[in-house]
């Protein structure tokens, strides 16, 4: 038997042993939406993860949503009116969050390779680009002129330091995204006199971090880090925006962020910061931090068979919809996302089975000999924290399998 | 500085250093296709290859097309007329294979986790079923009594070697995949008794092996198994499908399987089978092997830039269509696949520099520290070995960037 990563707080079961998802049965939904696989989006859990951010942070600071982690149409048009703006990373992104109703001054665009036609749309618009490049900087500003607009230009700044325990680091050396931090004054300083309306410094030094202490202490260099750019540009930055960096627990032991601890040392960290930035605003851009808990990938078992002694359970979903859940992205040891049968929650395990999905490739398993009720055909299987980065992050094309669906309740 | 994969054999430049695929210009390609990203298949390799395969292998083996590998509609209508069979791995992927114009007699469907309504479609089709479980046969034979229509019925064996060397290892111990080989000859027969169109076996070891002996030796050990089996079920199985296993080079110091050898010795392998298999067909099912040479994906250059005195080219593709290239899909340690300049091919290289996709991730590599001549915005970058594994083997979703462009020259 292997262990599993810990089932979210907040899911539980019926008389019947039926998971509920956000009040409802989860063969319910499965009814509702027409079959498995199915990912479900709880927006109560939503609002109140929201909700227990702003209760953690100050004031002060605003809350952006990086919607490269979920782009489901429904729930970014839910999540438009919960938070502050969205970040998003390419002209396909820029137009489902300009769709979903957030306003284009509260869009905000970071990622290397922005192609010209898609720094176009961000200044048509009035979105800020994050500028990745003094080569980029180039282009938009040439790009603004033959459009005869203002363009809204902030820049991203390449960090001299990382996120301690992220599991995706982005900053700390040689980076493809942003500006080292020493070219940016002078970057910064041209972006104004060429009368572009210069909007700050994005500073991302990574992400799926689960200690507060580590965030903190990135939020605490990146405050200095900006200040002292400031300082340098001899300009305040209207926006500072410190990135992300709290991720979620995926994998045994794994515990949540303490974000009470990050919202504290937060406050502590603006109280103290250099008198250049008094006027800045701030802000987090968080993705999986906001929505992978509310989120549900539901699928059935297709067929119980024994191979050498040991149960495989073989359901309808997959990689092709959770690629990380199978151990195949941004992660180099396979371990198990929290697992459970979604029609018999919060039974006693009495088995170890191995949970594959239908793909016929070996990389396809979602549950790694865990411990699970005894389960039969037409049993639900269900996988946590599958709210960010599954089905927009993972093969639906691969096999012809096709894509799962997707619901919010 | 790090190795990159051996470019293939076969692709050249013209006077003006740019790469020929299909005997025309990489940026003329990419001007028909109207944009990068893009991927190219060259027909006359994908004829090439077959004809190698055939020149190799023993007259009497049917060479089967494993369509996972590449399922573009044009390069599967092309492949219909130059293989003996295709199989898939799901209902879309039959499909698919229909619509090609490949015989549905000449289709056979494995993978675990068929539903009813996939199992159904095949038998209605006259697709042949490689039965993955018992559960799997009552289920067919339950539908096909329902239609009224005769099944055609092969057993998928685990058998209890695997193919050493290989990516991909498919047998030897617990798996997921077909019927451990002791409970065989029970099912086959049930299914003789049951009126069923037995079709024999499928014995898939395992797959991208590169060592001919392995390759050699573990189609030995499959014939031996599909004689000791067909003595058990009391009959002569009318097509064995020795899986497939040859792979391609991707890495430093990979090298190409010797496919002589491997002919050469299937050869003996045949001659020296059981009786009872004497009147058996046999065949080969491929995919990788086929179509990765002939495939390349080009894609453009929009930003070149320095960070803390490292090179980055930042391109407008990435690991949304090229998974497998980044280094996330089936692969521990991450190493450079086969890349070049397509438009300044065959040039000395001067640099060194790291190719990135435009995801605005840490796992968008493309090209890790490799040698190029120095590159300049603009400039095309081919990946090889891109036939296979690519478009519909990434997550094209991912972060709003669309799909790649696909032709076939």
């Amino acid at each position: 038997m292997k262990p599993h990563g810990p089932i979210p707080p907040g899911f539980a079961a019926d008389d019947d042993a039926m998971l509920l998802i956000g009040g409802d049965r989860a063969e319910a939904l499965v009814d509702a939406a027409g079959d498995t696989p199915l990912f479900v989006y709880d927006s109560a859990m939503l609002t109140a993860r929201v909700a227990e951010w702003r209760a953690a942070m100050p004031d002060a600071v605003q809350l952006h949503y990086a919607m490269k982690a979920n782009p489901y149409a429904p729930l970014l048009a839910f999540m438009a009116r919960l938070v502050d703006g969205f970040d998003v990373a390419s002209g396909g992104e820029l137009k489902a969050a300009m769709d979903s109703g957030m306003a284009p001054a509260h869009i905000s665009f970071a990622g290397p390779g922005k192609r010209d036609r898609e720094l176009e749309a961000a200044i048509a618009a009035g979105a800020t680009l994050n500028l990745e490049s003094a080569g980029e900087a180039d282009r938009a500003l040439s790009i603004a002129a033959r459009l005869g607009i203002t363009p809204r230009l902030a820049v991203r700044v390449n960090p001299d330091f990382d996120l301690k325990g992220s599991g995706m680091k982005m900053g700390g050396g040689a980076k493809p995204f942003g500006v080292d931090a020493a070219e940016v004054p002078a970057l910064a300083r041209r972006l104004i006199a060429s009368g572009a309306d210069w909007r700050g410094f994005h500073i991302f030094a990574g992400s799926q971090a689960l200690d507060a202490a580590a965030i903190a202490d990135t939020q605490a260099q990146t405050v200095v880090l900006a200040g002292r750019l400031a300082n340098e540009v001899g300009a305040t930055p209207p926006l500072v925006n410190l990135g992300g960096g709290m991720g979620v627990p995926y994998f045994p032991a794994d515990k949540a962020v303490d974000a009470a601890a990050v919202g504290t040392a937060l406050a502590e960290t603006l109280d103290g910061r250099d008198a250049v930035l008094a006027d800045s605003s701030f802000a987090m851009e968080l993705g999986r931090w906001l929505v992978a808990e509310a989120g549900v990938y539901l699928t059935r078992i297709v067929d119980r068979k024994t191979s050498h002694g040991e149960t495989f359970l073989v359901t309808d979903g997959g990689l092709h919809h959770q690629l990380a859940a199978s151990g195949n992205f941004g992660t180099v040891i396979r371990r198990n996302y929290p697992i459970a049968l979604a029609n018999r929650f919060g039974i006693e395990p009495t088995e170890t089975a191995t949970v594959v999905g239908c793909l016929c490739t070996p990389l396809d398993r979602l549950g790694d000999q865990v411990a699970l009720p005894v389960a039969e055909v037409g049993d639900l299987v269900a996988i946590f924290q599958a709210g960010a980065y599954g089905a927009s992050a993972s093969p639906a094309a691969f096999l012809g399998q096709g894509s799962a669906r997707e619901m919010l309740v």
